[in-house]
């Protein structure tokens, strides 16, 4: 186990967050608000503390997957811890599990919140609550990749261990410049979307937030009842970006760089499409006795599956009241997930889609018992490997999702809570349905349901597998055992 | 595609209905009552149908995989809707949906009733309802494979289809030899139940039910609180015998034939019992302070969970009203089900125990990447074809799942019921929560819910791929092609 570049990376993510901080520490300072200290102090404690870490440089470079689900699972989890810190010491968040709470579910872009109210938080923590999830949306370790200088070829074992989806593909050779592309596409596609929103009225630096929010399929908002009160050109401007963030990115890589015809036969995004219409023409029919005008009608379904799918989390009503027919296809959405390659979370479409085939499949092989024909996607033959990892994700999912129900089924609240309180967080969503609806929120669980939940919305972010190997004792031997002849 | 075979065995499918109908023929008869008159009409319908359709041997008995299937779905249904007919046309269950739920419940050894009360059942109808449980626990088309002569290796095809569990091993090279020591430690087992049970002061016919329904694994019981009401002895007896009945039967076949070693070292019987134990410590601890006494909890624990796990679905206890811990295990056990090659239904012990080490060896192989051990299980090792299996069966069992509840959400009952009833359909086990509780019916669902859930049934019991390969439309064409051809 390569520790060294281990304490490197966490050393470089912990200084790039103090960093990161600068901006709430701004708005509170532009706003006269007192918390603006405690970022400054936080961010102070992190930079310093990241360049003790990083003062040694690793002594070598070269790290393989299991290092690289380390760094992953350690940078998620310090993020955290040290990201919540200014919410709580500023005594908005009274207690450290409740900070830490908020502060994943921002990272994770979850947008489960423990507030019963966002209105009377200050300025500068709600920036930050809302910045987590734009950092997390497209990954703090892809944000690294694009800027700490690294040679060798094993920072793709970073961006493997970090990206959502069942393969991990590099747009140019180089990961590097995917990474910065990535960031590049990520970063103006948020400020066109502020942009539109301040055109519609809404004020700069809620504009600035709910950009964030939308960006990286988070949810956290700025009103107390979500986006339910903003005008419709806002919520369809919401919609829109919603909807566009949970893309396959390497479908924009491939517009900006003029491949419009891969871009637009990409085969993941075609069935995102697909999903999405189908499930809003279903709400539409099942829920069009509950608003007046058909334009309302379909702005609400279009907004809750454009959230829900997206994993973003926002809302424009109040879904918890919906007929079960449109409950139940949300629940089913918040399953099936965004795009691979975005910053959506879920199963993901390509995963299920992938699925699908490989029981169609199956089914032919009972028809045919000669054919051979081997799994087409995207164009090209779905590998032994990908199927694999498949079959590992969904026994994993169902292993963790099963477990974590039955952990917090100790507080004997109702199963529709449990269960979608379970799946709002490991699919990174946010609200779930009754007592997790939207117009609820998650701070009447006990302590330990809130740490199962963390664990939930980490290994849904992360896909499971970094944050599962730290349960292998191997991992935490072989760390131990290098500490040691490092120290001696 | 062979239909001439297909024909054939569906013709000696009904023969054996027939005749297996004289039993509540006969019961009807004893006691005086007037219903034996149309299972007595059924029976002879049955079985002139069964000798019409088998008048004419079959071109050839070579089939695959493919017709195998086809046999089976169309046993299953042809079974359900013949069956449905005396204990419609005797008025006692109203509409012939109603009746062709039970049936189907009955025959699939899922236990889910219309009825709001078993008691004002003629003895013949009841008898009828438990026989289909013992009927279709063991398999309708085993028990042909048992005593209709078939030359050719074919017949292993249909095994394949009936049999639940990830692979099917013959117990001796001839696959008709493997059926009738099958049956045999069957009848063996319910023999001693039926002794066992009078002992205990069941009356003669009712503790013949309720054997039946113990050995199928079923369900459908002789009182309206189906066991509450019966003496702890008698509560026992069952209790051993639901968890025999689930326990993989090439157990019994090794102790019968004297391999006590090999008996005892089967890795899947070995999980179902440490599965049985931990479940019935956790919800012992958690339903401590609902009855009285230390024993009387124990044996409401052991009761639920034997009936659970191995989806018999008979209740000692109201379970809707234990704390969400206990209701949440119990909702686990459900999908979790009892052994390959036992009458029990669910996912069963030996796919989760494989999908735990497909799991298992994954994280290892991050952490050692180049080791290549295969996976093993019963001491051989996993061949990637069962691995292939059991990942198109997660991936089909989560789809069915997924459309059913959508399809029965139309109605607009709250989810914990949509949730469960779907689940105790498809595992076959009877009984879910709330509105589907253990002291509550299936007859407020409209006809198109009950037919979704007679499908979940019969995809349950099937292993799912009998019945989704109807839905291939080759399948239909290669039918009515070869009918046409026969006809001219």
């Amino acid at each position: 186990m390569n520790s060294s570049i281990i304490r490197y990376i966490l050393g470089q993510v912990i200084k790039i967050e103090g960093a990161l901080m600068l901006l709430p520490c701004l708005v509170g300072c532009v706003y006269g608000e007192h918390s603006w200290l405690y970022f400054a102090g936080t961010s102070a404690i992190c930079i310093l503390l990241g360049v003790l870490m990083t003062y040694r440089k690793p002594k070598s470079n070269v790290f393989y997957l299991k290092e690289g689900c380390v760094i992953t699972a350690f940078s998620w989890m310090l993020l955290s811890i040290l990201g919540a810190l200014p919410m709580w010491l500023c005594g908005e968040i009274p207690t450290y599990i409740d900070a830490l709470f908020e502060t994943v579910s921002g990272f994770t872009t979850t947008g489960a919140s423990i507030l019963p109210a966002v209105e009377p938080l200050s300025k500068c923590v709600n920036t930050w609550r809302c910045f987590t999830h734009w950092i997390g949306g497209m990954g703090v370790l892809v944000f690294i990749l694009a800027i700490v200088p690294m040679s060798g070829g094993s920072s793709m074992n970073l961006m493997k261990a970090e990206s959502p989806g069942p393969s991990v593909s590099k747009l140019v050779p180089k990961v590097k410049s995917t990474a910065m592309i990535l960031y590049a596409i990520y970063i103006a596609l948020t400020l066109f979307e502020w942009i539109l929103l301040m055109i519609g009225g809404v004020p700069f630096l809620d504009a600035l937030n709910t950009s964030f929010g939308t960006a990286g399929t988070g949810g956290f908002g700025i009103k107390n009842d979500s986006l339910m009160s903003f005008s419709p050109y806002v919520q369809w401007v919401v919609i829109v970006f919603m909807i566009l963030f949970g893309v396959n990115f390497n479908a924009y890589y491939c517009l900006v760089f003029r491949m419009f015809k891969k871009a637009f036969t990409m085969e993941e995004v075609r069935y995102y499409f697909i999903i999405i219409l189908t499930a809003v023409f279903i709400i539409c029919c099942d829920i069009r006795d509950y608003y007046e005008t058909f334009g309302e009608t379909l702005r609400h379904s279009f907004f809750q599956v454009g959230s829900i799918i997206t994993t973003t989390g926002f809302s424009s009503a109040d879904f918890n009241t919906w007929p079960m027919t449109s409950k139940t296809i949300l629940v089913l959405l918040m399953f099936i997930g965004a795009c691979a390659g975005s910053t959506g979370g879920g199963i993901k479409v390509s995963r299920i889609a992938i699925a699908f085939k490989t029981l169609l499949k199956e089914l032919n092989s009972y028809i045919h018992p000669k054919s051979v024909k081997k799994i087409q996607f995207e164009k090209k033959p779905v590998e032994h490997d990908v199927l694999r990892a498949l079959n590992v994700y969904l026994i994993s999912f169902f292993l963790v999702f099963a477990s974590s129900i039955v952990l917090i089924s100790f507080e004997n609240y109702d199963l529709e809570t449990n269960f979608t309180a379970v799946a709002a967080t490991i699919n990174n969503i946010g609200p779930g349905l009754n007592m997790v609806g939207p117009t609820q929120n998650f701070s009447f669980f006990s302590t330990f349901s809130k740490l199962v939940l963390i664990f939930d919305m980490l290994a849904g972010r992360l896909e499971l597998f970094p944050m599962l190997i730290l349960f292998h004792p191997t991992i935490w031997k072989q760390l131990f055992h290098e500490s040691k002849k490092q120290v001696s």
